[in-house]
This record gives structure tokens, sequence and C-alpha cells, in this order.
């Protein structure tokens, strides 16, 4: 393996452990390994850098066939296949309990690099996709008694987007082409879009409001299930792996007419440290409890 | 992390499992660590690579303490201290079972690149320590009644072969040095020395003889274990995490003077595909099932 010279090198690990992170109900095994890569590949999407390789180190329950582990391989293979990546190392060994261990390597030009803590007041927050869906997904796998009343091309949505999450590695290319004039601040939302507002905000020293009527996938979920499963799941779910990011206004702009209609400005950067989320009138503030704390 | 551009990047995982890797019984959490990582930095060795960084996933068992995961940290910081080797990504989460998975990176020129499918007919093989220490101190560990005749000092050699074992990146600048002049090929000895001799037999398509004589640890083991146990240990054991290597006799025999009296030549590389043990007369040979033949 040769890295760029000019570029420098990142890596990023993620352990999933069955039971926690993946289960028979939830995940078949093509999609286990399709997920245990791309929450790698959206790390290094999140920092601005393309992949190089990835290793996978698997702890397998002796009792798990054969076609599993080659399914679980298969749906890797398709995810880095995608991204022309490849495994280049590896460990496989005995355990009770199956974990599946991954470590990325990607490569980044300093001048490209996303970090955190880079956000100023006054720039605006775009998201590159819905939030929810995966978190949505997963419950109607873990309760097939839910969302009876889902269209099944609505449902396949949902299924899919906790099964076959895509990293965005789609955009870097725009994103790298906006950072030779701008700064862009950002990760990506694996533990939920909240989570990633929030420790912007921390890295950087800013604060933000979210306006509730921006996060459009609130309204779209709330037609098969509640409003406040809805708000819930899109704003704390986790594993839609989108871009979380602050750039100036018409840099925004433009980036979300590139991406196109799932893109969309959520908020603003403000100077006071607290995270609000704007309802009307009524203000709501994120915790990093991961749960909502009162209407103020 | 910026890799030096003249030289290729490797890596490297590997997964450890509580109960399968270490136990309460035969691994403080300091051991733990510094294992997980000596076994990786041997990796990088036996491929002739310095270490850049590495990565560590945890999977903890809920009811671990705290001191044990700051003991296990402390195990892998000491061991990458001595190695001027950083920590750089790492993922923690949940599980019943405790598995560590470490990947560490590193870098290599590409003339110093040591490979296990270069060994020619006529070269010596060397190792740079001695073998079955490591599998005599987890007997030991496991089994209290055993060598209750063995002096204290010696009991705690083969201890620490086990929980502390040392990687040989301190051959590295004698290994790149001859390899100016001459290839060398070769592995470490984490999974056994006859695992070793058998890969790089495989994989160079040749075979070798080994002089029992020469395996000095097995006369030494035996004063205390029977002779039966000291062979086993020193073909099979594993984990003493030295390099074997095949070069050229006048550059073996410069090397064992370099690594001094821990090193010996073992034996020869031969054009005829089978790996024999030479005991006077006799000859076993040595298989991949990593247990004897019966004397042929």
């Amino acid at each position: 393996m040769s890295p760029d010279s000019q570029k420098q090198l990142v890596v990023t690990t993620d352990v999933l452990v069955d039971g926690v992170h993946f289960s028979d109900v939830t995940t078949p095994p093509h999609s286990v390994g399709w997920r245990a890569i791309a929450a790698n590949l959206s790390d290094l999407a999140a920092m601005g850098a393309s992949p190089l390789a990835v290793t996978v180190g698997l702890a397998l329950d002796g009792e798990l066939s054969v076609d599993w582990v080659e399914q679980m391989y298969q749906g890797m293979s398709s995810i880095l296949a995608e991204h022309n990546t490849a495994i280049v190392g590896g460990d496989i060994c005995r355990s009770s309990v199956t974990t599946v261990s991954i470590t990325a390597l990607g490569q980044v030009s300093p001048k490209h690099i996303i970090r955190r803590s880079t956000a100023q007041p006054g720039e605006l927050i775009v998201v590159t996709g819905d939030h929810g869906m995966s978190r949505g997904g997963l419950e109607l796998l873990l309760n097939p008694s839910l969302g009876t009343n889902l269209p099944q091309q609505q449902r396949d949505i949902f299924l899919s987007a906790h099964q076959y999450p895509q990293p965005r590695l789609d955009l870097l290319r725009y994103l790298w082409e906006i950072m030779e004039t701008t700064v862009i601040t950002g990760m990506d939302s694996s533990d939920g879009l909240g989570d990633a507002v929030l420790q912007i905000c921390a890295s950087s020293g800013v604060g933000a409001q979210i306006q509730l009527s921006s996060l459009s996938s609130v309204s779209m979920i709330s037609q098969w299930f509640s409003a406040e499963q809805a708000l819930n799941w899109v704003l704390y779910g986790g594993e839609d792996f989108e871009l979380v990011l602050c750039l100036a206004e018409e840099k925004a702009k433009k980036l979300v007419e590139i991406v196109g209609k799932e893109a969309k400005i959520i908020g603003k950067v403000v100077e006071e440290k607290s995270v609000i989320l704007m309802d009307g009138n009524q203000q709501k503030s994120l915790n990093l409890a991961q749960s909502f704390q009162h209407f103020s």
C-alpha cells in the first residue's frame, strides 16, 4: 500500500458485537458485513478522507455456519467494491460472541481535512440526507406489529436505511471543491443528528439553532408513527451515516443544490453556547444525554 | 499521521478474546494489554517494518472494573512507549465477552520487506531467541502443581516469556543492513516455530532440515518437564514472538553473532519439499496439523 505522499493518513476503528450492534432478527449476515464497513467508511467521509484499505478482525461464535460467514464477507465485498477499496489484512478467531472489528485507512490532503472544531457563528448547518430512517427500520424489524399501515415501498425504504446505509463518500469531491475557498466543519451522524450538532458545538465553542420545520423526515415519519417517536428517531436514532456540515451561507446553499433534494439547511451556528431546537415560538434544548429537556 | 513517502505502508490486525487468548488465571490486565500490542508489533517486525501507530477496538464485559481497563491500557502504553508508538484511534463498546482488537500500521522501505516466499535451498535458518518459553509459562500458570522443583528465577523467566513477550523490532536495523546486499526470508513464530518453518517452506516451494540438537531450549526445558513436553512446546507452543529467518550462510552466521547467545542456526533450507527434524539418525516430519507424525 503506497499512500499519496502529499496526503495525510487517517485511520478509524469500529467494533460491532452480536446482540448489541446487530442480531439475527434485524440484520442478515450480508447486512452485518455491509454495515460494519459502512460505519468505517462514513468515519472517513466525515474527515474528508477517501478510503485506502480496510482490515477485518473477526471473533466468531463457533456455532455460526460457514454460510453466515461467507454472506457477511459478501456484504463487506459489495460495499467495498462500490468504493474501490480492498481488505488488506485480518484475523479470525473463535469466541462465544461474534464480534466484527474493522479498521479503515484513508487519506486526505491537509487542506481538505474536515474538523469538528472550526464552526463559526453565522454559518449554516447542512445535513446531506434524511435522519431517523435507520432507527425506523430497526424498530420495524424488532416489532413486526409496528407500522402495519405502511405502504410496502415505504417500509422497504426504512429497512434499507437500517440494513444498507450509504456512507457519503460520494460527496467528497464537492466538499473538496468548496474547501478550496472555504472552511467546512462537520462530522457524520452515526451517533445521531443531535449528537453530531452537540459535538460540533462543544468542539468549536459555539451553539446552534435548529429549525424543527426543516427536519422534513419528522413529518414524514409522523404519518405512520407518533410525533414523539418521529422526533426522537430523527434527533437521536443514529446510524443514518449522513454528514452534518457547517459552512458559510452562500456555500451552504450551493452545497444543498448540488447534493439534491435530500440535503437540507437545518439551522445556523450561533455564539450563545447552547443548542436550541426552534419549534415556532417554543424552544427545546438538546442535551448530551440524548434525551429531551423539558420545553423552556 | 504522515508516513515516509519512500516507504510502503503495511498493516496488521489481531483479535484477542477473553477465555481464548487470555484469562484471569494466566494474564493480569496489564499483561493483556502488553500482549495484544506485542503480537501486532511482532507482525510488523516479521515484515521488516517499523511501527507508525496502532488502533484499539475494545468490546468490554460490563462487569469488568474500571481498574481492569486502566491497567490494560497501561500495559498497552508501556510497550508502545518502548517503541515510540501511539494509539491513534479506537472504539469501545459493551459485550458479554471481552475482546481486544488491535490494528498496527507500519512502514518499510521496499528493499527491506521481509517475505515468506523467497527462501532458497542452501540458506541457513536462524531463530532470534528461545522457543517454548511462553507455552511453558502458560502451563505453569494453568497448573500451579507443575514445576515445583523449578528455581524461582527460572519460573519467572517462563512467566515473563508468556506475560511480557518482546517483539523483535530491536533487530530491524541489523536486518535492514544485511538486506542491503542479501535477501532475508522469514516470519515471526507467534503460531509456533514449527508453523513458521512450514509456512516459509510452503510459500517458498522448498523444504527444511532442522537439527534437534540446535533447539537448545528443548534440553533446558527437559530439566523440569518431560522431554516430550519440551519438544512439543518448543516446536508448537507459539507466542514466543521471535523471528525465524532464512539467509545465506555467511550472513546467517554474522546475524547470530550480532544478536547474541539466544540466537541460533537451527537448520538449513533444502530443495526436497518436506520439513524434517533431524535427531541423530532419526528423522521426524513436521506437519501443518501442529502435531508429530510418527518417526519414519
